[in-house]
């Protein structure tokens, strides 16, 4: 097979069937949605066989069992993609969605209407949901999918693309709407993050390494978000409380997402009655503290942290913490070692908690809540294709709205220009 | 000189720059601008002299006159500088407008800040009239800004930056908000469009060729428009004296614009009667047609049509002109053949008025009005950057808000996630 010959042709079919999609009826969609929702389920027995015969691969090739867990779908797994391809055909139809319509001097009338941003190419590891997902909020906004999942995962894949298929095609759309590609050739990555003509944006789901890998290679925009070194900052001014309360939570709800906790700042004037109390809470979790000077004299626990632990992700039972002299240096540290992603602040101060907001320059900036918040459906998005924490076009949670662009509306009744 | 440590050096004071441009009052960076415009307007002789010395290199160095021409400054420019600084000074701040706050049932209250992008990196030609521009609507925006001119407009770019430089000075702002780069090597904008840490996005303004190669080589987001080969389609229930004044206008008021019509399409159930006199009109304007057949044959005066002259946006006095069985054959020939910059379609039918409004997929769709309409003061948008046919993060007119992002703001009381 000629891999370039084959992407082209994939990408071909995807340009045409964008056309269709982007002028699709929203009963349309949402009837392709519950159609494949409604297979998944009817195919379960087809899908656990499949996942399989990719799980004995993986287990012959020596797959790491991290990754394994990962690949594995169970009857559970797959309920829970039905279940989100229904939630996402309940959601409103942003296409066509018109807005801010104004009358100007010259007489015309101008405003914008919600539009697809066309082709989207989604790039992944081993997850099988991920393609689910991916289709449908791809289908339900209008775009057309071109999905390249891990070859780890190539037997589920294939199985359900042939499901989503079947409810594009109940639901009178065109079945290139959502396209898996078959070859487990890495070749096929690079061409369909090169193809410029035929894809719109290119959203790498998955580990550091991937993403940065496809940010690099890429000549086409690129949606992701790369780590979550995520700060808390207890303030002079916070509540004890809240501040125990929401490092608890931010730090050891769960380890690995990209919105736990990482890094713990916090105000000299109340780290001497604080710190112990919050690090003998964190210690009870499990959590290894990593600390600055006068962090390590405080906290008996802790061991001595390195200006490379501030830039870390642990992902892990790991925080960094730092005593800061207040507001001020809490922001400068925050902007210059976050990955941009998600900071909160503890404090009762209006005055401090207006300056924090406007000036820590990260995707999500949070007042006396814990940073597990920044999620997609915990933002009302209903749903979510990443965490942006680039600024161009989404920043941070991207739902359905992110795959969609405004295209200006002119209304005129033969007006011309003076 | 390294180029390379120049221009680093340049990215990190812009970055430094940026956190205080990001949190300056509105107040102060309306007195940079309106200080920047007084002190234009009393350096004028100062500026008059600089510009001057470029000519005469230009002039030594064989310039064509199209160049010299873009590159000259008078009296009258000048005054329009300072006029458009007072002007942005006059629009509202964007940044830190918040929006969109809302409960959700955990309890926490989310919504979005408005926020700037960080860094601008501005690349253009002759015209020395962008520098004033561009550090305007950075400057408003909240930015800190790079600006790489043509080195024919060296001298006059040095004079304006010390006047922006001034006028930062006097509102309390840092210098270096706005830096031109003061070397003339083609290797300090390789540099600008690769230095991923520093910059943020970037903005060519200039010909196709320039566009197309920052556009190649870059590895910042670019938001850019290569060109704008504008449709104007007469439907079958078109208002024939609305066609007429809406292609004169969209044609022949300034032939070298983006949003100059460079292409007609007309029904075939009107042609017989309506494209005869259509033609006449742009022949007493002096445009040469080029058309399909069908249009041969109606239109006298008439040359024949190569495929290629769909494709092109002439910038000059020739239109290409197509007969097509209807709206379908219309959107399909506009989805294929237009730069997706502005397209309008003439008619008094309802349903296909809405068609071509949902289905045409390019920046700007029009309904009875000229093409020439598709600029940023005719918007309202106040001032424009640019106007980008692509569909991330900024489509069609690209004004202050284009240069901004939206953070999701989360306001709680001691929440934690469940």
């Amino acid at each position: 097979m000629n891999i370039q010959t084959y992407m082209q042709d994939i990408g071909i079919e995807a340009r045409k069937a964008s056309r269709a999609m982007a002028s699709a009826d929203t009963i349309q969609k949402n009837n392709a949605l519950t159609a494949i929702a409604k297979a998944i389920l009817r195919e379960k027995d087809t899908l656990l066989a499949a996942n399989k015969l990719d799980l004995d691969a993986a287990r012959a090739n020596g797959l790491e069992p991290a990754m394994l867990d990962r690949l594995a779908i169970s009857e559970k797994t797959i309920a829970n993609m039905a279940e989100g391809l229904t939630q996402i055909a309940s959601l409103a139809d942003p296409i066509g969605e018109m807005s801010n319509f104004k009358y100007r001097p010259s007489g015309i009338q101008i405003g914008q209407m919600r539009v697809p941003l066309g082709v989207i190419g989604i790039i992944y590891e081993a997850r099988p949901n991920v393609t689910i997902d991916a289709a449908g909020l791809c289908i339900k906004s209008g775009n057309a999918a071109i999905l390249r999942g891990g070859s780890e995962a190539i037997h589920c894949n294939q199985a359900l693309a042939k499901l989503v298929h079947e409810g594009l095609q109940k639901a009178g759309l065109p079945t290139t709407a959502v396209q898996v590609v078959e070859t487990t050739d890495r070749a096929a990555v690079g061409e369909l993050i090169t193809m410029k003509q035929y894809v719109d944006v290119i959203v790498p789901r998955g580990g550091k390494g991937l993403i940065e890998r496809i940010a690099a290679d890429a000549r086409i925009p690129v949606i992701k978000h790369l780590d979550g070194n995520c700060h808390v900052y207890v303030d002079d001014d916070a509540d004890f409380d809240k501040a125990l309360r929401i490092i608890e939570n931010s730090k050891t709800q769960r380890l690995g997402t990209c919105n736990t906790a990482e890094s713990l700042l916090i105000a000299r004037s109340v780290a001497t009655t604080m710190l112990p109390k919050l690090a003998d809470m964190l210690t009870a979790h499990g959590i290894e503290i990593r600390g600055c000077a006068e962090t390590c004299r405080l906290v008996k626990q802790a061991k001595p942290a390195t200006e490379e632990d501030y830039y870390t992700e642990y992902l892990a039972a790991i925080i960094s913490c730092k005593v800061v002299s207040g507001l001020d240096e809490a922001i400068a540290h925050i902007n210059q070692h976050s990955s941009q992603h998600t900071e909160a602040i503890v404090t009762e101060n209006y005055t401090k908690a207006r300056r924090f907001l406007r000036e820590v320059d990260s995707s999500s900036v949070i007042v006396n809540a814990s940073t597990r918040f920044a999620d997609g459906f915990e933002y009302g998005l209903g749903a979510e294709i990443g965490i942006s924490t680039d600024k161009l076009h989404a920043r941070g949670p991207v739902g359905l709205e992110g795959l969609t662009s405004l295209k200006y509306v002119v209304l005129g009744d033969g007006h011309v220009r003076a």
